[in-house]
């Protein structure tokens, strides 16, 4: 049985309160939070606190605070020589006092408080200084059901980045076709098994494979027709340099070998 | 029922004519390509050719050649005042041969020979000159059991330009998730989850409200970081454009309201 403290209760620290109480092999022993009305409704399930003195001894504990946060949480802390971990992509091990054993447990995925997931769809990027803490947050991991992957800094930093582009700029590809149609009276909804496909092909095909399209063909007249349809300037340059971008890695394909 | 001829024998053609042999409601007269050989293993289920001056009566022609081919193959017809259609989201209606009566059913999805569609994840956008032909389209549309929606030319050549942002360039972000990732030592696998999950969102929330992370938060620290990760040139210009078009969409959201 694993013992873990919850700090944070936002989407990170939701999601995993959830699936901590749902675990038949890991238990909560408490969860913190700096304004304690938004976990009121728990306290029946989990004893729950918003004075971080008052933390009692567990084998980790998990910071899901913001970012900026981190650093001053884990010195707040009123113990030392334990596990404490952050979920964060883009902060440093070291941002953790020094006072602690040190961990990271990074959730590859996109959540919201609002929006349900299935845990084995959370792959967790585990980092750690001592590789038998490393053991202790895999065991942690699988026991939630989360897809485990040990990653060092680096790694974990260019994981993170990866993920940008295919959650935070995929989704502004989506804002950006929302707007193009919805200011000609088109609707959005139309191309959302489109966006489906294009996310299940690449499940097992690799992205390169399963390019198609103007760029890719190198036909001329729909970019120009298409630029000439873009009315913001800023949307004409996105369209220009990922058109070039496609180009670029497209251009040993001979121009006959390529997919319409 | 409703009698069908299929020119070309491509992505589209070949998913059309699936569809319409397992469809009650319509029936496929002739299969016509320019090489045989592509629809011979056909040739028990459906009356094919390659040539041209022995295509018979049908209600409806389907051309899915090449979007360049269009022209030619509809002047080539040897018949005239019949409904022939193409199935192209950028080529002009009147590009088919005036002596015809003209149409366009385009299937907005990613259609490949290789990959298995559902029919119903494949919106078709009609449009015709005649509003009579718009019915047959509509209902033949419907009969393979696809969504519809009649657009005009000026709608159609929109929602193509969308689509070339919810596939194509959607798609490009990935293959970069990937050569970052590969080039690391890092697995693109890990991001498959959050590429689901993040074309799921969209179907049920704005790509608006759906947006996060450090572009949306005007993180600095973070986006610094990544530019300085990216190696190639043109991918920090990737980064740097849309990170800026992400914070303009966002413009007008007070910093502390974005998610993280
Ligand atoms: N959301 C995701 O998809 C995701 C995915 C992977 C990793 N992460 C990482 O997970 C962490 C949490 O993200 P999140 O989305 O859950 O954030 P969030 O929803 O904004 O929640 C932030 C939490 O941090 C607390 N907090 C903020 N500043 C604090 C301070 N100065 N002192 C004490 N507590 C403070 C908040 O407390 P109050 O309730 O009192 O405001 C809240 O509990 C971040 O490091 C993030 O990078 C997030
Ligand atoms: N694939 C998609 O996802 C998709 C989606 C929406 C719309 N479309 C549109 O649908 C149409 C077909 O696309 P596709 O992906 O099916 O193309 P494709 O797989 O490249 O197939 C092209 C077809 O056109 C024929 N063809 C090409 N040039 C010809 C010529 N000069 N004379 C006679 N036949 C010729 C080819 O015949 P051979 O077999 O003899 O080469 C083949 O049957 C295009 O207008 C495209 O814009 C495609």
């Amino acid at each position: 049985m694993i013992s873990v403290t919850l700090l944070g209760a936002g989407n990170v620290g939701t999601h995993l309160f959830k699936a901590i109480h749902k675990s038949k092999q890991v238990s909560l022993k408490q969860w913190y939070n700096r304004s304690i009305e938004s976990i009121s409704s728990y306290k029946n399930k989990v004893s729950i606190t918003d004075d971080i003195s008052t933390l009692e001894e567990a084998d980790v504990y998990i910071l899901t605070v913001s970012d900026d946060a981190i650093a001053d949480i884990s010195s707040q802390l009123p113990f030392e020589n334990r596990l404490v971990v952050h979920t964060a992509g883009s902060v440093n091990i070291h941002n953790l006092d020094k006072k602690h054993k040190r961990g990271v447990f990074y959730p590859m995925q996109s959540l919201s408080k609002s929006a349900e997931i299935d845990f084995k769809d959370v792959p967790i990027c585990i980092e750690t200084i001592d590789k038998a803490d490393y053991h202790l947050l895999k065991s942690l991991a699988l026991s939630l059901g989360c897809p485990v992957k040990k990653v060092n800094s680096d790694q974990r930093h260019v994981l993170h980045l990866a993920a940008v582009f295919v959650n935070n700029f995929t989704n502004q590809m989506y804002r950006i076709a929302h707007e193009i149609t919805e200011s000609e009276a088109t609707e959005f909804d139309l191309l959302k098994p489109l966006i489906m496909e294009t996310a299940r092909k690449v499940q097992d095909m690799s992205p390169y494979m399963a390019q198609t399209g103007p760029a890719m063909r190198g036909n001329l007249k729909t970019i120009k027709k298409h630029l000439a349809l873009l009315k913001k300037e800023q949307h004409k340059d996105i369209y220009n340099l990922i058109t070039q971008s496609i180009q670029d890695t497209h251009a040993s394909t001979p121009l006959s070998n390529r997919k319409s």
